[in-house]
């Protein structure tokens, strides 16, 4: 990765969404899945930076075959911080499972008790990724209001 | 496998159990899984054998590093005939999952609609079997039990 392509990710360390919930939970979850220390020593901005992918970033990528292990933990890191966020506001354990089939192709999942508060499909594993930081957050947050509406519409089934 | 461990599937072809919906249910799963085509010109009972574990055979197995495919298809086979029967009940979609993380550990969900209708933590997936096809059975029905219950009690979220 080039130095021009690092400064992607976001403008400065000043940047106030380094401060935001949601990227200081990515940046935790990133780091947790990090079984091959690709991140030790690296900065926020370095790290979050794997998550963006310009329309040209993602032209070079192939799609052929099944995803590394790298994008998978990116995948995971992504929907692990959703279900943090979830805890935190309604208090009750929310847990994220991420199955992928081969090619590239699964499904997302958060449960909380009985309660299926996320689902979605995957497609294109491979260029899992977002147009900058401020829309990977954007897009979270949108999938936290769904699970808290649908929290807050069946509570006794989220509290099973 | 030898002759004698063969004999421990069922007792014979005329055992009323190969005639059950689950027991038929397995089967097609199972067959639909092995990409590896092991299973091409087995009879029922050499293909089910594979779920019966005994004491003796659980001992001789050992549980050190990750499952095996054909282990992970035994998992994935006997939930998606509880979903399959599920459905068949309710007559709504039942989608599983099997999650396996490291050494043998792992999760199993079955979801309807946005309800979590069946939930278990996995153990020793190495030595995942039965003592018998009817033990088997009896495990799914009861699953399947569990699952109709809670689908009845929340029947405006299994169908969302």
């Amino acid at each position: 990765m080039n130095a021009a392509a690092l400064t992607l990710a976001a403008e400065t360390t000043d940047d106030p969404i380094y401060q935001t919930d949601f990227i200081v939970e990515m940046l935790r979850q990133t780091r947790a899945l990090d079984s091959y220390g690709q991140w030790d020593g690296k900065t926020p901005q370095q790290i979050l930076d794997s998550y963006v992918l310009t329309k040209e970033r993602k032209r070079e990528i192939p799609v052929i075959g099944d995803p590394d292990d790298q994008i998978i933990s990116r995948v995971k890191s992504f929907h692990n911080a959703i279900a943090v966020l979830i805890e935190k506001e309604c208090s009750l354990m929310a847990v994220p499972f991420v199955q992928l089939t081969h090619e590239g192709f699964g499904r997302a999942l958060i449960v909380v008790g009985k309660l299926v508060v996320m689902d979605r499909t995957l497609r294109d594993v491979h260029r899992f990724g977002f147009e900058s930081l401020s829309k990977m957050k954007t897009e979270a947050d949108k999938y936290l209001g769904v699970a808290l509406e649908i929290i807050g519409k069946y509570p006794e089934v989220a509290g099973l």
